[in-house]
């Protein structure tokens, strides 16, 4: 399910070209667009990018030119830069520190826009930002490494962003294309404050809770979770509850609190016995979750409740995932199916919370949550003669 | 309950003194800000507009520089203006003519960005906003009679948009400060297409039919919402479906589509009877709606269902404003009292929709959608030196 993860895959189709010229508009502000990862996130987004691009010409919004794509053992460039072939033998072969002159051939020679588009899954790309960003250059990702990692990487991306005035944009790290991030982003801007932001951020999760009825073991509904692709390969990288803390610090991170993943109470689905299986190990085990889940959904039924997977943050700095028995009526014990929920509770939004609902996950829709920060950073660009 | 439609009400505190400038920040952007029909919503804006300068400026974001406010029978400017205070005598009394003065003063003399806000419910005003938009002037409004008027003005304001690059945002026209107009216009703008817009856009409404159980009289809860200030003044302006019809309208044209409030099928709650009453008669008479509604929750039940106000607009140009009937399981049956639901159905969210949800009404939030509009303008200004 977690599809909003990318992966840094081999491209498999022919590389891309750069996007085809249209009408040449005069005053169109331009953006030069390096994409770093082309998987299954990379490349939905280069094929939006590439349709879109006629149009957002026309409109006169902005001219995009795609100068770059690296994947995970080749780079391709919109030039024939002697230097960086040369180096590579002409054979433009990806070698990790070859990020660096990526990004230096996408920022350019003459000053101009450029963004730089993460959509691996690697630390080690999330660790150049700080000097990408201070360097003038625009990254925008669905890698939630930086905004969940330490505080002290994170807190030297801001401080690069704030001195250089390159921007750094991440909805898609918090439930793919869905308005999260934007939407606290807006509520704080025009001056509301945050009290609690809650939510089922794992379509997975909510698709196992919402199934898990008793007719079933919890395991069967597992295997039936992973053979149709909902889980990760590994599905203890869904139940751990770690992909949720992730995008809860990322949230508690953009209300201003300095959260970090070790402040997060999370309650993994996974026994302790079965953390450190492999993978085959774990799902020849896996039924070995049954008897705790079925105690718990006793448990929420003695209530009256249902039992669902919640992330919570408030603003007494207290952060957990966890399960949770919830009223029969609660806006979470209704959500269909694999849909992510987030709420935000505010001083203006107190009674009823302003709540986000839908699919969290997937190649299009994580790539269209990047799109859009593509677009509020074209729309702030200056307009170049 | 319909708060988010503002009036033209004298200012009951003193006059606004303008943004206290703050320490001298070099580069920063800076936004000439007018605002029309200081009521509910335009006060709660410019205490929030004054409270947000300080923190705005020291980030470097903008520099807001309020020049105006119109009230209905006065304005108010930054400067004293020896033509316009001799032409009113040094009073300061607004007539309806000097919305142009008022907007050439915010626009002023040296070339500068310049922002109206229009909360008043005023045709008159909306009327101006193509001179004012062809003039460079940006316009931000919760009003929703341009975008659900005439479709020839609505073209007109596009076309002067385009034409001056003057940017034209009515966020809060659409459930006050949920984030639906920007996130309609993200999908479009990143490829998506609009199957299907859905929703509840009626606090006032969504609170009649989730009270409305069977166990006291629709016109009983009709006049408690009277008295708890959740209806207009005339009930009728709820209850007729209009002021949805309007919000309906926004989103089609949103979406593209040539949508006139003459073209939603629109179902009234108020018997053609009861339709032309003064006020005060049909508060009297409003029992006649008890039998008719009776007879609908009646229905709604003998299918296993639940009755609510639900707006729909597709792609095959149907749009309508109803009582439907829901399943019980449906997102909507299970809505909080008076919040407002909005899901859009796309290409990249077909088989779940993406759902906005919360409180559409209020003084404090529509005015914060506002200040969004205004946020989103000022990042795509330019830097003056």
């Amino acid at each position: 399910m977690n599809s909003c993860a990318p992966q840094l895959l081999e491209h498999p189709k022919p590389l891309p070209s750069a996007f085809a010229p249209a009408a040449p508009v005069s005053r169109c502000r331009e953006l030069a667009v390096g994409v770093i990862g082309p998987g299954r996130v990379g490349s939905a987004l280069l094929d939006q990018l590439r349709a879109a691009q006629p149009r957002l010409q026309r409109e006169g919004r902005v001219r995009l030119r795609l100068c770059g794509v690296v994947a995970s053992k080749r780079m391709w460039l919109d030039c024939d830069d002697a230097e960086l072939n040369s180096r590579h033998g002409g054979a433009q072969v990806w070698r990790p520190n070859d990020l660096d002159a990526f990004a230096a051939h996408v920022r350019g020679v003459e000053p101009r826009d450029a963004l730089l588009i993460d959509c691996s899954a690697s630390d080690a790309v999330a660790s150049r930002y700080p000097a990408w960003l201070a360097a003038g250059l625009h990254v925008v990702t669905p890698n939630k490494l930086a905004g969940s990692g330490a505080l002290e990487r994170w807190q030297a991306i801001r401080a690069a962003s704030a001195a250089s005035g390159a921007r750094f944009r991440y909805e898609a790290t918090v439930c793919a294309g869905l308005p999260v991030v934007q939407t606290l982003r807006d509520l704080l801007d025009t001056g509301d404050e945050l009290i609690a932001a809650e939510g089922m951020f794992s379509g997975t999760l909510a698709w196992l809770c919402n199934r898990h009825d008793g007719s079933r073991p919890f395991s069967a509904l597992v295997h039936e979770a992973h053979a149709l692709g909902y889980t990760e390969p590994d599905p203890r990288d869904d139940l751990s509850g770690m992909d949720v803390a992730r995008k809860l610090v990322i949230l508690a991170r953009e209300a201003g609190w300095a959260l970090s993943l070790d402040d997060v109470a999370v309650e993994s689905l996974v026994p302790a016995a079965l953390a450190s299986l492999s993978r085959d190990d774990f799902l020849e085990r896996m039924e070995e979750l049954d008897a705790p889940m079925a105690a718990r959904l006793a448990e929420a039924r003695a209530e009256g409740g249902v039992l669902r997977h919640v992330a919570h943050l408030d603003a007494r700095g207290r952060a957990s995932v966890r399960l949770a028995v919830l009223p029969a009526d609660h806006a979470f014990a209704h959500s269909r199916l694999t849909d992510n929920v987030v709420q935000f509770t505010t001083r203006r939004y107190c009674d009823n919370p302003l709540l986000v609902q839908g699919p969290g996950a997937g190649p299009e829709v994580t790539a269209a949550g990047i799109f859009a920060d593509l677009l509020r950073i074209a729309e702030s660009l200056e307009v170049r003669a």
